[in-house]
C-alpha cells in the first residue's frame, strides 16, 4: 500500500443506499416556492432534519435557503464533503461561521429577505432569536405548517421508499413465530424482534415532529398491562421499563392465552411505516378475539370509504359508529383518561404527519399515506387492534403493510 | 373472575422500577428556586421531558410550575392517574384545558408571574407563543441553561442510577465475543448486541437536548468506514444505512484484522452512560494498536489531572498535547473537516450535558459526570479510541463504565 493510497478518504455513503434524486427535490422545492409566493414570503430558511432531508437530500448540518423565485442554496456547517455527495442540489456553500450567512444570502440573491419563513413549529426559541439577530430587518413567519401540509402528499418515488420500509414490517412479522415463547420478558422479546429488524435495514431513530414526542420501534405489549396509556398520543403505550420512559415494553413475562399486541414501526431510508398484529401463545380469550374481529370490521368499513375527497371526519365517524354498533364504544382507542381522539395518523419522514384521521375537515388526496389503527382496550382483560399503513390512490386506498391480518395463535 | 375484578385498571408502573424519591425532587427544586430568586424571576414553567422527569419524577404531559418561593405544582394534561403514581410531588392538578392554566396559577399562588422562566433552549417558537398569549403580562426569560447547569452535578441517588446504566455497558461488552464473527454486517452485529442490551433493561430512546441531535445506541463501526464523520458532534459517525440518517452502522460486512469500534450508549431508568472499546477478529494492525495505546495514555493523563476545581480547558490541553507528543495530532478527535473540538461531554438524563471537556473555563465539581473519549482517525486505515463515563469525586474521578480496556482480539 503506498502512502498515496493510505490517505484515501473513508467512504461517506452506504453503497446500497438510494439518494434523493434531483427530480424529487426540484419538484418539492417548486411546490414550496409556490406556497411562499402565495403567502408573500421572500424566502424560507430551513434547518430541521426531516425537512432538510426532504428538500435537500441530506441531514448534514445546514441551512437551506429557498427563495420564492430562483435557485435554492444549501449552506453547510458540517460536513460539506458529505453533503455534496448526498444532496442533488447544485448550489452548495460551505459556511464556516454562521455570522456570514446574511452576507452570503445578500450576495447570492442581491437582496436580504424582508419576509422570511422559518420552521417555527420545531425551532427552539434560542435558535430563532439567533436568526432574528442575523436578519434584523426580516419579519419572521412560520412555514413549518406549510411544509407539513406539502409533505403529506407523497410522490411515486416516496411510495417506493415506503414500500421498502413496509417490507421490514413483513420481515419482522415472519420472524415472530420463531421467537415468541412463554416466559420471555417483553423486553427480551422486543430485543430479538428488533435484531431481525436491524438485519433487514431498520435505521433506528424514529423522527417525530411534536415537541416531547418519543418513540422506540413501537410498542410490543402483552396481557393486561398492554392496555396502559401514557403521555404519548397513542391508545396503548405500556408501562415501559421505568417512569423515565413511561411507554413501551416492561420486564413482564409473556404468558399463555394473553394478547401480544405487536405494534411495530419500521424506518428505511428515512421513511416510516407502522403496523399492528395480534399474536398469542395458545388461544386468545374469546372476548378479545371478538373485539379483534370488530377492529377488522371497522378497518374494512373505513377503508371502503377512504378515497380522495373524503374528509377525515367522515372516516373517524364511520369508525366510532362501528365501535358503538359492536357495543365496544367505551374502550375504543383507549379507555377513560387514556383514550385518544383519532383513529389514524399520517406518516412518512416523521411518524406524526398529516392527515390526522380524526374529527377534522381535511380531505384525503391521492398520494397521502396514513396509518389506520382501530384498537380496543378491555379493562382488566387486555388490548387488541389492527393497524396498517395505507396509501391513497386515485379511487381508494392500498395497504403498504401486507402481513396476514388473522390472529396468530402459536404453540 | 368477578365483574369487579374485571374492571381493574391495568398496571401503570413497571414493578421493578425505582421511582424518583421526594428527597430528590425537594433538593433539586430548592436549588432551582435559589437560582430563580437570584435572577429575580417569579417562577419557572417547565415542560420538556428530561427536565420534567428531573424535577417531578414523571414525563406524563405536564407543566411544572415552580415559584421562586413556595411549593411547586404539576399541572397534568395526560395522564394524571399515571403522574400521581410516578411523581413524589404533592401538588398535582389535572388540567383539562391549557387555557385554564393562568387562572389556576393565579388562584394557587395568589398572583400571576411577572417574570417567568421557560426552557427557551428547547421550547419551539409556536409553543412559546402560546405561553406568551396565556401569560400576556409576563416577561419571559430562559431558564433552560440554568437547568442544564444545575443538572450537571449529580446526587448520590443519581450516581446509583448511572451505575445501573453502566452495568448494561458491562453486560453488552461481555456478550461481544459470543456474537462477533466474520461476514456479519455491521447492522446485524448491532442488532444482536442491542437485543442483549434490551434484555438487560436498555430503555431505547436516548435523549439529547441539542436541536436536530439524534442518537441510536451509539456507533458500532468497523474498518476504514468507521472513520467517517457526519453532522453529529462526534469524532466518528459512520455512514449509516442511508443519507436519511447519515450516522451509525452500515451494511458493510465485518472482516478480519480490522478495528471494530464499539461505541455504545446505555440508558437505564432515564440515565445514560457511554463507553467505547475496540475489538478485532484476528490481529489489529500495528499502526492502530499504537494509536489505541496512545489513546489509553491520553486517557490516563487526563484522568490523573481531573478533580474538582480543574478547568475543562486544562484537561483538553493535556489531551491535545498528548496527541501531539504521540505524533498523532492530525487525526485526533476526527480528521479534517470532521474533527470535533472536545474530548468529552457531560451526560445524565441527556447525552449532551455539561461539562463539555473542551477549551472552556468550566471547573469540574464533585458530582459531575462526563464521558471522556480520546479517539484517533488514521485516514485510509481506520479509527480507534477509548471512552469511559467518569464521576467526579472529592479528589479525583472514578470510572462508572468498568469493562476491561485492552483490545479484544477474537478468534
Amino acid at each position: 500500500m503506498s502512502a498515496g493510497e493510505r490517505i484515501a478518504e473513508p467512504p461517506l455513503l452506504e453503497p446500497g443506499a438510494t439518494l434523493v434524486p434531483a427530480a424529487e427535490t426540484s419538484h418539492r422545492l417548486e411546490a414550496l416556492q409556490a406556497q411562499l409566493a402565495a403567502r408573500g414570503l421572500d424566502a424560507a430558511l430551513l434547518m430541521q432534519n426531516a425537512d432538510l432531508y426532504y428538500y435537500s437530500g441530506t441531514v448534514q448540518r445546514s441551512f437551506l435557503y429557498v427563495p420564492a423565485e430562483g435557485e435554492a442554496t444549501l449552506f453547510v456547517r458540517r460536513l460539506a464533503a458529505r453533503a455534496r455527495l448526498e444532496s442533488p442540489l447544485e448550489r452548495l456553500v460551505e459556511l464556516d461561521d454562521l455570522r456570514d450567512l446574511p452576507a452570503e444570502v445578500a450576495t447570492l440573491y442581491a437582496r436580504s429577505p424582508a419576509r422570511l419563513g422559518l420552521e417555527l413549529d420545531v425551532l427552539p426559541v434560542t435558535e430563532f432569536r439567533r436568526l432574528e439577530r442575523l436578519f434584523p430587518e426580516a419579519e419572521m413567519h412560520d412555514v413549518g405548517r406549510d411544509i407539513v401540509g406539502l409533505r403529506a402528499v407523497k410522490s411515486a418515488w416516496e411510495l417506493e421508499r415506503l414500500r421498502a420500509s413496509a417490507a421490514i414490517t413483513a420481515g419482522v412479522y415472519e420472524c415472530v413465530p420463531g421467537i415468541l415463547r412463554e416466559g420471555l420478558t417483553e423486553a427480551q422479546f422486543a430485543g430479538l424482534v428488533e435484531a431481525e429488524a436491524r438485519r433487514l435495514g431498520h435505521e433506528g431513530v424514529i423522527r417525530m415532529r411534536g415537541f416531547n414526542q418519543e418513540m422506540f420501534y413501537g410498542q410490543l405489549l402483552t396481557g393486561v398491562s398492554g392496555s396502559a396509556g401514557s403521555f404519548l398520543d397513542t391508545p396503548l403505550a405500556g408501562t415501559g421499563l421505568s417512569a423515565a420512559v413511561a411507554q413501551g415494553v416492561s420486564f413482564r413475562r409473556i404468558g399463555r392465552g394473553e394478547p401480544v399486541v405487536f405494534d411495530f414501526v419500521a424506518v428505511r431510508e428515512g421513511y416510516i411505516t407502522d403496523f399492528t398484529r395480534i399474536f398469542s401463545l395458545g388461544e386468545l380469550p374469546a372476548e378479545l378475539r371478538r373485539a379483534y374481529d370488530a377492529a377488522l370490521r371497522i378497518e374494512a368499513a373505513v377503508v371502503a370509504a377512504a378515497r380522495p375527497g373524503v374528509t377525515c371526519r367522515t372516516l373517524y365517524d364511520i369508525a366510532c359508529a362501528g365501535a358503538a354498533d359492536e357495543g365496544l364504544a367505551e374502550g375504543f382507542m383507549g379507555y377513560g383518561e387514556a383514550r385518544v381522539r383519532f383513529i389514524g395518523h399520517g406518516l412518512g419522514l416523521e411518524l406524526d404527519e398529516l392527515p390526522v384521521i380524526a374529527a377534522n375537515d381535511v380531505e384525503l388526496e391521492q398520494g397521502m399515506v396514513f396509518a389506520l389503527e382501530p384498537k380496543f382496550v378491555l379493562p382488566g382483560v387486555g388490548a387488541v387492534g389492527i393497524e396498517n399503513t395505507w396509501a391513497v390512490g386515485d379511487d381508494g386506498v392500498t395497504a403498504l403493510t401486507t402481513a396476514p391480518e388473522e390472529v396468530q395463535e402459536l404453540g
